[in-house]
Order: structure tokens, then C-alpha cells, then sequence
């Protein structure tokens, strides 16, 4: 671990800003056809102020929450001369108050679902030490010797966002885009901690990907740059030689990383990252100071170009990319495109660095890699990057990567676009993580109006079915889709999806 | 409450001694017919190093422990990207961790039953903030997403027991004798706590009963003569006009006692408990001031005693008495039997504090209750006290109160204490606290070998079947019996059991 960055990171992180959240409001939750995940929060009144064992209620904050939860027990006049033991559930969608968990049949580990038996000793204020994430808490009284009082539910949200930064969009902005806007801030300041994390509710990690949407879209909403500048210095201190960078990192109790973790095509966009942070900030101490990295990082790409100018899989590296959360998706031909996208961002942080000698190798490399995209990764009869090297397999993915990556344009690249949408045989985006490339390739196209519809069917619809920060996963009618194998387990407040107000903020007002 | 006697509990909260006691050490815990509840314990190695979901072991502190318990968490070389969850089930005895939970069935509240499950979001130091109370504790590893290593399990175990003030027994002393003076002194360490807790694992309050034999046994063992005194402090704050003294109070988050629980005997006992105080203390500034609490809470008792002399019952007051947990006993005699012992006692306290009025007054009642209960308690024909008062019930209870109370003594009452043991009609002691009045009847009529061999035969099996600490309740040969109708929920280390300390040191070394 490289010392110098970690006291860097060490020095910037970000002061948290905290409200607090009370709520007495219950709500009953409903079997609903209508719901995504076939279940919806109805109003129910006031939570009863004496319980008894056996009771349960579920309580409503109004809100996405990340915070430590604090309540009172009392007694109800009679001493409680036992322990008050309570089973609380927290959800953040009604779908995981509604779920049992104990059916849980997912990949990632069961601890994620968030559950917790407390034992009250002692009557008065409960902290619970645990940071949760979460709209719902259904609260179950397991045990208790008398009649008891609950009351002063209340969450101290935390965030590093500081919302007071936070601008409303114009007067007589699209009353959609304003609403697409609000839960797109609500899940960018949620995933706001000491570090941006992918999702508070699970993972709480700091991933090079999510970083790099994340960090682009706190420019046009609450602008910490100190905790964009925590986040790449994190990563660089993570730097192994000859390795791309881990594409997540922890940062408790110490920062460290999983050795397998190295995703070519997070590290690219990190590299990104360190442009956006530059252009936007001026910083020109911390892009000098971790411009070395991303040199030594797009330099891996770069030799593993092979003669045609097709970069190849670094050994180790997580399954040649990620991409996106498509099951079977191959990622060679959309990581092409990333390296693409990387070195048009990254010569002019070059120039503007003083290092024209790395820009001029860096030229070199795209054109290699334009070329060799062109000719290889390109199947002219059918307008699509359908290549060798990939197999045969049709993605809209693939489209989009090419397209970001500038190897093709103009009207062909549209109709190319446009084509795999639609096409029965091709692998569509599932994750809004990949929805944003989508988008983002459709503005580069000059598609605007295709960009803003798809901004408002894919995001609005989340609106539509109550979300209160966008989610982790989401393929409309689909609510079966699953990375995990069990949408149980899926983030509802995940950063990756926080991006419409970049393009809102940027494009549509 | 009264705001001086509160300030003077507070002024007398003893300091707090700690050791910490770690292990390694597992068992299995064994169906055994040998043992009292069916299970026993039996070494099995060393703790695993490193666990997965589903792993579960049984850990042996080789000791009764009371405190907070720690753990090191950690991970196999992989970090634990998700939280481990653990469930640890704790124990007194080997029963209650063979035993299901789920099961229970008893009367008390289940939330006594300890078991926590705990997530552990950020590997490292695990400190648990409940206080427990156990030998064994068993950890189930509920889910964690990779292997892991838990480590370093201790307890920091609390007493306000100055174990440095403990002498062993002179040398040459009877080794059956050493080990239940041992037991019994373990006991009453781990009640010992910032008020004498009748049970650490239940209950954990301060009630008079227990506090007479737990500063009585405490002057021969730590001799905590700061605590006695908060004690003390703490029930006269308690005094209500016209109503027994409660026979529990709690002393968290503020002093406070339930209405319904004032108990006859029980009150009787606190007062003779300060005249113990005073006459090994000689701290007359606290007898002074408490000598007025006891005052009115005596006359309670005369004044609820009937022409024939006989104590009546205090309405509100609790069953008419406590006495032992035995099914269906009535009070009334015994009852008669603590005021007339309690009053033997406290005529001196009176008049060392130059009391004369009270002395005189109490002397009457003295006599006045002595007659009645000579009269109208006792059955000539068969020699036993069966009265009309209590309709025809026959007791061991009855026999030893009236002895301890003087109405009955030499060759009459040995006879009478003899029959009633071994009747099949009587009723018999259950607890450890009854047997403790049984084994002083014993002394005070000069059965001191009967005396040493009940001791030995009753407190003596609970060491041969392995007790750390003395058991709440305890009749040998019939585990089944149980006030709470249900031996899972008893405590195992119970205050009023340690008394066999203060006989074999004043008696039988």
C-alpha cells in the first residue's frame, strides 16, 4: 500500500452532515400486482403506543435513510422486570418487509438481509450501534413481561453530501425530470459516506465503476470534491505493479482490497475519473501527483494490445471486465470501447499536465486501437460489432462501447444503436449502471430526444412504481433479473443509478 | 422515596473488582442420567480456528463467570465482504445449552433465556455491551461470506466480591466442607454486584430475603460492609406509609419497586439484616437513621396482630408472605415464626440504640405473639404446628419458623423437626433459601451433627453433580420441580444458596 496516498485519503475525508428522521407512521404492506416486486406500502395510522408480545408493526420514514436508530422503551406503569426483546426488519423497498427471509436463496451471503434481535435490559433510550439503510423497520415484540411502551423512533441520517450545495432544477423544468432529478439526488446522497459506496444497504464499498458516475454526477448536484479526491487517492493506494487497479476496496477497520478483484474496464474509467476531478476542480497538485498511475494503469491496457490493436485479458484480471450484470455477456469488444473512451478524456489531462510525451504515446495506442476495432470487432454486412474475438455474441453493450469509444458515428452508428435496442437477438442492459452508457452514447450521437425519452421510460419508471433512490438492478417487467439469484438481495439506494441528474443538469434544462 | 436515603445509596456504591478469564477450551454437552438436569459436559479440545456458516461449538470458561464478554473476529486471509452472524447461546449449566429455547414453556418472560445473535460488520474486537451471566457459551455461526477466524473469547468478569479478603479454611478442614464453602463463596461473589443481585443470569434484583442471608454469609466471606450499607439505604428510600417494605427493587435506570410485591417476611428480614449490620459494623450513624424505618415497618406486624395474638395479613401484601417456592404453602405460621425471631434480634439493636420505648413495646408483642402462637398454632395431639389459621396444612416450613422463633425448643422441637422431615405428609423446603432456615432451626436446637450432615447432603450433592455456584432451586432426584414451571428458566448461581459459607465458618471449623 502506498503510504503517501493513504495519508492523503486519511486527510480528506469529508465531514458528515446529519438529519434527523422520526416517524410514528405505520403502513400496512400489501400483496400488489401493480408493485415491481409485487408488493406496496399502504397507510395505516399513528404506531400503537403499548405493545405486547406478539405485536408487530411496520414503520414508515417518508424517506431513504442511512443512519444509526435510536428508540425509547418504557414501561407502561408496571416496572418490565425482564428484558423487552424485539426482532426489528429493515427494508429499504416494501418487497423486503414482505419477504421472509429466512427463504432467501441467493448467491451473496444472508447477512446482507438486514435483521435484527435486540435485547432491551434496561429501559430508556435504545441506540443500536448498526448503520442501516432503509425506508421500513417492521418492528416485532418477541418477548416481553408486561406491557410496554415504544415510542421515538428516529434515524440520524448521515451523509457526506451536503445538500445545502444542491440547487432545484428551473421553474417549468419537465415535472418528470424534476422528479427523476429528486430520487437521483436522494441516491447519490445516500451512497455519500466516507467514501462513495456502490450502495449502503449492502457491499458499503467503494468501487472504481461507481466511482466514476458517481463522482460525475456530485459535480452538478452537491460538488464535494475533498471526497472525490478521498476516493482516487484510495484507489492509488491500492496500486500493485503490473495490475490493473482492484475495482472495489473496504475501508474498514484498514483499507484493503481482494487480491482477484482487478476489472480492466473499472480501472480505465478510474482513469476517467482523475480527468473529470482535474477539469472540474483545477486541483493541479492531486492530478500530478496520481497522474503516474493512471499512466502505469492505461499502460497495461496498452501492452496487452495485441498486433491487430485488440486489447487483451490480463491474467487475474475479473473475467476480462464487467460491463454490466447481462448474464453471459462477453465483455472484449465494450472494454475496446472503454479504452477508447479512457485515452480521448485522458490525452487532454496529458496536455494540460505538461506530459505531451504520454499523450503522444497515448495518441498512438487509440489510433492502434480505432484501427483495430474497425477491422476486427466490426461485422460490415450486419451493421453490429459482432467479432471474432468474441464469439458471435450481439450485445447492445457492444454497440454502446463502440459508439462512446468513437469508433463509429454519425448516421450509421444511430441506426446501428437503434437496431440493437430493438433486436430480438441481442443482450440488452439490465443494470442502470449500463443504462447510463447507453444514454451517454445516445448524446454523443446528437439522439437527444431518444435520450431524454430513455432517461424518462427507464429512470421515470422506477418513479413510477414509488422508488425513493433508484436501485441496483432494474428490468422493467422483469422484476425476476437478478445478479444475485434472488432480488431480495439487490440494493434499492445504489449509486451507480444516480446519474439522470448529470444528464438532466447537463442537457435537459 | 426518600431523597436522603437514595443519596446515601448512592454515596455507597461499592467499587467494582475485575478479572479477566479467557478460554480455548470446548465441550460437548452429553445426555447423562447421572446428572441433574440429564446433561453433562465433557472436554473436547481446542476451539476451531477458523469457521464457516453452520460451524458451532461450545466453549468451557472452566469458572461461573458474570461480566462482558469480548471476541476477536477475523478474516482467513480473504476479507469478509459481508457481516458474519453469529448466534451465541450462554449457560449456567449444561442444560440450558442442550436445551432448546424454543421449547421453553415456563411462567417467566422468555426473554430471560439468554441467547444473542449478534452481525459483526467490521471484523476486529468484538465487545458485547449486555453483561452475562454463564459458564458455556455456545456459537453457532449463522452465515459469514467466507472463512473466518474467531478468536481471543474472554470475559471481564465483575464483582464488588474483595476476593482478597476471602481466607481459605484452616488446614486439616473437611474437604467436603472446603468445596461447598468454595461453591457457596462463588456464589455469592457473582451476586455481588453494585447492590446484592439475587441471580446474575434472571431477575438481577435486590430483594430483602436474599440480602439477609447475602450480608449475613458476606461479614464471614468479603465482609462488604459498604455494600450491606447501600442496601440498606436503597429499601428504606422505598419505605411507602403503612405498607411492607417491597421485597425487590430494581436499582436501574432509577430506584424504583413494583406496588404488589411487598412481602411480610421479607420485611421483617430487612430489619433484623440491620440489626446483623450494626452489631458486626458497629456503625451507629446508619443504624440511627435506618432505626426509624424499622421502627414502623414492626408495627405494621402488631398492629395487624388479632386478639388471639396472632399476625394477620396486611392487605395488598404479597400471598401473605413468601417463605419458600414450595407448591401451595400457606404462611401464616411461619410468618408468626419470622416476627418472633426478627424481634429477638432487634429488641438488642433497639436498645444498644438507647430505644428503650421500643425495646419495651416490642418485648409485649414479643410475648403477646408467643402466646398465640402457642395456643392457637400448635396441635398438642400430634406435635406439630397445624393450625386453624392456616387450615390443616402440616410443614416442614411451619416446624422450623416456630422454632426460630422460640415457641418451641429443646427434645419437644427436636422431635417435632424430625417427624416433619421425614413425613409423608409434610410439605418440604425446595430452595436453598428454606433449607438455610431448616439448617439454623437445627443449630439453635443443638443438632449440629444433623446440621453438618444436612449441609453436606443437601449443598453437598449440587458440588458432587458439578455446580459451579449454587442453584435457585434444588431438590434432589426430581429436577422437575420448578416455580416458574420450567428449570431452563432457573438461575444457577442464586444468592440465597451461599449461605452454607456462614455456617461452616461460625460453626464447623
Amino acid at each position: 500500500m502506498n503510504r503517501l496516498f493513504l495519508d492523503r485519503a486519511e486527510q480528506n475525508i469529508p465531514p458528515l452532515f446529519s438529519q434527523t428522521v422520526t416517524t410514528e407512521k405505520t403502513v400496512e404492506i400489501v400483496a400488489d400486482e401493480k408493485a415491481f416486486l409485487g408488493y406496496s406500502a399502504h397507510a395505516l395510522g399513528s404506531m400503537p403506543e403499548v405493545v405486547k408480545a406478539g405485536d408487530r408493526f411496520v414503520l414508515d420514514f417518508g424517506r431513504h435513510c442511512v443512519g444509526k436508530v435510536s428508540f425509547e422503551v418504557r414501561d407502561n406503569g408496571r416496572y418490565l422486570d425482564a428484558p423487552v426483546r424485539l426482532k426489528l426488519k429493515f427494508g429499504e423497498v416494501p418487497y423486503e418487509i414482505a419477504r421472509d427471509y429466512a427463504t432467501y436463496h441467493g448467491d451473496l451471503c444472508s447477512s446482507w438481509l438486514t435483521e435484527d434481535i435486540i435485547n432491551v435490559d434496561r429501559i430508556g433510550t435504545v441506540e443500536l450501534p448498526r448503520r442501516y439503510s432503509f425506508r421500513y423497520i417492521e418492528v416485532t415484540v418477541l418477548a416481553t413481561p408486561r406491557p410496554t411502551r415504544l415510542s421515538d423512533f428516529s434515524v440520524v441520517c448521515e451523509t457526506s453530501a451536503d445538500t445545502a450545495n444542491w440547487k432545484s432544477l428551473p421553474e417549468g423544468t419537465d415535472p418528470e425530470l424534476v422528479e427523476i432529478d429528486r430520487v437521483a439526488a436522494a441516491t447519490l446522497r445516500d451512497c455519500m459516506q466516507s467514501a462513495y459506496e456502490d450502495g449502503p444497504k449492502r457491499d458499503r464499498r467503494l468501487w472504481s465503476g461507481d466511482l466514476y458516475l458517481q463522482a460525475l454526477t456530485d459535480q452538478v448536484l452537491f460538488d464535494n470534491a475533498m471526497l472525490a479526491r478521498r476516493c482516487l487517492y484510495l484507489f492509488a493506494a491500492c496500486e500493485e505493479e503490473k495490475e490493473y487497479l482492484p475495482g472495489c476496496l473496504y475501508q474498514y477497520p484498514e483499507v484493503t482490497f481482494d487480491k482477484d478483484m482487478n476489472i480492466s474496464d473499472y480501472a480505465m474509467l478510474y482513469c476517467v475519473s482523475l480527468a473529470d476531478y482535474y477539469f472540474h476542480t483545477e486541483d493541479q497538485k492531486t492530478a500530478m501527483e496520481l497522474f503516474p498511475v493512471v499512466k502505469r494503469q492505461m499502460q497495461i491496457s496498452i501492452d496487452l494490445m495485441d498486433k491487430n490493436g485488440i486489447i487483451g485479458m490480463l491474467e487475474n484480471s475479473w473475467e476480462g471486465g464487467f460491463i454490466d450484470w447481462a448474464p453471459n455477456l462477453k465483455h472484449n469488444t465494450a472494454v475496446q470501447g472503454v479504452f477508447l473512451y479512457a485515452l480521448e478524456r485522458l490525452i487532454p489531462l496529458a496536455e494540460a499536465l505538461g506530459e505531451s510525451e504520454t499523450a503522444k504515446a497515448w495518441r498512438e495506442a487509440q489510433a492502434k486501437a480505432m484501427d483495430g476495432a474497425k477491422k476486427y470487432l466490426y461485422c460490415e454486412k450486419c451493421n453490429a460489432f459482432i467479432n471474432a474475438y468474441d464469439g458471435k455474441q450481439y450485445s447492445v453493450q457492444a454497440q454502446v462501447w463502440m459508439i462512446l469509444g468513437g469508433v463509429i458515428d454519425g448516421e450509421k452508428g444511430k441506426q446501428m444503436l437503434k437496431e440493437a435496442l430493438v433486436s430480438p437477438d441481442s443482450i440488452k442492459p439490465v443494470t442502470p449502471y449500463m443504462h447510463h452508457y447507453l444514454v451517454a452514447a445516445m448524446v454523443k450521437l446528437g439522439m437527444m430526444e431518444e435520450a431524454l425519452a430513455h432517461i424518462k421510460e427507464y429512470w421515470g419508471a422506477m418513479v413510477k412504481y414509488g422508488a425513493d433512490t433508484f436501485w441496483e438492478v432494474f428490468v422493467d417487467h422483469n422484476p425476476d433479473v437478478s445478479p444475485y439469484n434472488d432480488p431480495v438481495m439487490h440494493s434499492f439506494c445504489h449509486a451507480w443509478s444516480c446519474s439522470p441528474s448529470y444528464f438532466i443538469r447537463k442537457y435537459f434544462v
